[in-house]
């Protein structure tokens, strides 16, 4: 125990033991907790949660910023404790429990979740658990790996409880800006303008009479899963950079491109890395999750300067950038998640969007959420925020899935999270596809001619030809619109 | 004639007849006309174009701000003059042009056209058509009852023809508020933080050297052909007066309720009309068109300030207001359609959406431009621009059509114009759905309670039944999803 990071000493009475802060928790209570992408999460109440509900049934509504690492959704789903769950979560035995309709999911963009709460259209949490790495003198909570929806929560809520977590380091203090816009009708705007700014204080600021535990920790930070660029990835990228070459050159963008944001997961990340062999230079990120990539790119002298809401690492580039935190921190600012993928900013700033479809269609509709129309895989995070408002919305993913039954690139797709009209370029292993100024008889060609796979090409063309036989803007067939995945469904496989 | 609207002496030697004006406009070119819903769009060079063309075929690219009046896109559709057509438009040749594929539509949001222009990522135009009441000492332009987005085509091109039309009456000017944001990267904030404020200035500033031709005509707008609310209408409004009561009651909303927008045309007019014989007072709207509703309100002493794009009347509206001005002039202001409907503002101000659906689906779907899923009606408009960042995303619709052989709640809208992200109330006249804070299943329970006829209530249920046994987050039945559409493709209605 380090009782020097609870600096305002009136509140060493607070600490407790992860078992007797739940006591705090009740039956049928809305909680918010911290952790975004499986960083700066809560971890022993919600794992004293988990066990004391094996023992004296306990449901809540658990919001959080995102996922949670560290197995918690597992052990929470597991334990039965989750009535309802928002924004986001990546947990495979959650997901299967909200397929079968035994957890309510909210699936939400991330950045308004806590307007949500601010306008009270979602019920404002009960309590509010956080991790830290210090208390201020203040009383005032410092958050660790991610800020994510934490500052609101605490703000938010009646009771809150801190979990000190002494495997993160002090030096994380000063990492964080946390900024919370003011009530309407009287809002001014949110001043940032420029992705290195400083708008806020450094921790998050509440009565500290409303601490009503104070539980310590060393459980680390999940490590990320990203797997390493394989060729097809490596192909998406040299795509985009590619084309992000002729938009520098027909000065469309800045030499140094404009701020960038980049979807967590392996596809985004492995693109980001092949800015690495690129000619761009002060390259700057206004991101949600900075993950290895972020840090490949500012070790190369690639990148100046990354905002986001969370860092979450592989267990090699953890070690590297918390062990020489000084090195990056002046280059680094984590903001609440309202802020990181503010609609207002993200137009202003004129953002560079990079997330991942699961499938996109004909017209240039993006499906990231759903498996089939029917089954949640994660959420769709902050991509639409991101996508609505960006100077330029980019959807990468690979052209199949489970060796070439699954073609990501459909006739309609089964599901839309991103409308045709905001997203621009579509890129898979196979090349781009640039939708900018185009009717939608004009993006299937490109669509067709650039993004599907080769296996798949008569196919779609075949479709997209019988379509225009009966016209209208769109050409559709209805009644074959799923067939592809009716197929894969019956056979195991879309092809025909 | 009145030259004396052209204070700027030098542009006197401009002035032409729009047939001379129309030499300016190339084959091929791509040209940007003021206009939005039917108002204060350029009337003269575009007849005299179409004439043109009839004898010598001409194509161009046709930018405006949306839809034009006095059927000049029957005109130039039936003159073969558009190649190309963006954002928005409403007429019945056109819409068979475009879904016979003969002219290219890009369907945007309204907001981002000149975002888009701005950054390189559309053709500039060659030439702008401007309307105005007058020209100023210092050769910039004075919009008549539509800003939309003449002042940034204005700007861009290289060319400008203004139509002086002395059917408006000067006293227009002083009514608009034009504002431009500045570049990337060095954007600052939109100063706007109240709904009556001004930001900018009362004339399009530009170069009047590039002022090529000057045309006068008094040709007038076309009035509106907004019907008369009837009992379904009056049914929504009366539900949405009852819900604003209860967010009121429930302190969710102020009792002068939030800055209202509403949709072009019969049902959003029919709505906001109901708000008359309510409780609310010191309404405010921040919306891109002004109709009837409107100044109906303001009549009744309901409504203090509307700021708008344009201003679109029936005839006998039209009357009252323009005979009147004066009394009007101090509560409303007009602003370029990028400001009215900028998702930083709508955001900011916290917006209540009141936009028209073609159809929603038990998820909380929202189509808004196809039929069937192929033809294109209008287009998305604003709806987008402000159900994407509003305080309440409302769509309203009758939950029939065709004397019943349409139903408006499906299994599955056959085009997605908003996620069920961005959805948070649905009305029909049956009732209404709030689905805020809700999964996918509890929403459908909402939404076959509150929304669908009770015509097909049965045949929605049963196929919610048959889905659940399915699974998933979003029980579907994806070899059914469109039956209903195909159903009255076939047999003529949608009943079972």
């Amino acid at each position: 125990m380090q009782l020097e990071r609870i600096r305002l000493a009136s509140l060493h009475q607070k600490v407790m033991s992860a078992a007797e802060a739940t006591g705090f928790i009740q039956d049928g209570m809305t909680v918010g907790m911290s952790g975004f992408t499986r960083a700066g999460e809560a971890k022993a109440v919600p794992r004293a949660l988990a066990e004391k509900a094996r023992m004296q049934p306990l449901k809540i509504s658990l919001m959080t910023g995102a996922s949670l690492g560290n197995d918690l959704d597992k052990a929470l789903t597991e334990a039965g404790v989750l009535a309802r769950r928002m924004p986001f979560q990546v947990d495979n035995t959650l997901r299967k429990a909200i397929n079968n309709g035994e957890v309510m999911f909210i699936d939400q963009h991330l950045s308004e979740t806590v307007e949500q709460l601010r306008n009270h259209q979602l019920k404002l949490p009960d309590i509010a658990v956080i991790e830290a790495v210090a208390i201020t003198e203040q009383g005032h909570i410092v958050p660790t790996t991610s800020v994510g929806n934490s500052a609101s929560f605490a703000i938010f809520a009646k009771q809150v409880i801190v979990e000190i977590n002494t495997s993160h380091q002090s030096e994380l203090e000063g990492l964080h800006d946390i900024y919370i816009p003011s009530y309407r009708p009287t809002r001014t705007p949110v001043p940032l303008v420029s992705v290195d700014q400083r708008i806020g204080g450094t921790a998050i600021p509440i009565d500290p009479a409303k601490i009503v535990g104070i539980v310590f920790t060393e459980q680390p930070d999940s490590f990320s899963t990203v797997t390493d660029p394989d060729a097809e990835t490596q192909a998406i990228a040299d795509h985009l950079v590619q084309f992000f070459r002729a938009e520098v050159a027909a000065e469309r963008l800045a030499p140094n491109l404009a701020p960038l944001q980049a979807g967590i997961g392996s596809i985004a990340n492995a693109v980001m890395m092949g800015l690495l062999n690129s000619e761009f230079t002060d390259l700057s990120m206004y991101s949600e999750v900075l993950q290895d990539s972020t840090f490949a790119l500012m070790d190369a002298g690639k990148l100046t300067f990354a905002s986001g809401s969370s860092i979450t690492l592989s267990e090699r580039c953890h070690k590297q950038v918390f062990g020489q935190l000084c090195h990056y921190k002046d280059r680094l600012v984590l903001r609440p998640q309202e802020i990181s993928n503010h609609p207002e900013l993200v137009r202003r700033l004129g953002i560079i969007a990079i997330n991942t479809a699961l499938e996109f269609d004909l017209y240039g509709n993006v499906n990231s959420t759903h498996v089939g129309g029917r089954n949640m895989m994660n959420g769709i995070g902050g991509s639409g925020d991101f996508a609505r408002n960006a100077h330029l919305s980019i959807f990468v993913t690979k052209s199949t899935a489970k060796a070439g039954a699954i073609s990501s690139v459909v006739p309609m797709v089964s599901h839309v999270d991103h409308t045709e009209h905001d997203v621009d370029i579509l890129v898979t292993e196979q090349g781009l596809a640039d939708l900018r100024g185009l009717a939608p008889r004009e993006r299937a060609v490109q669509v067709i001619q650039h993004c599907v796979h080769p296996d798949y090409r008569a196919q779609l063309q075949d479709y997209f030809d019988r379509a225009l036989k009966r016209g209208g803007h769109t050409p559709h067939l209805l009644e074959e619109a799923f067939s592809w995945h009716l197929k894969l469904e019956q056979q195991g496989s879309m092809k025909a």
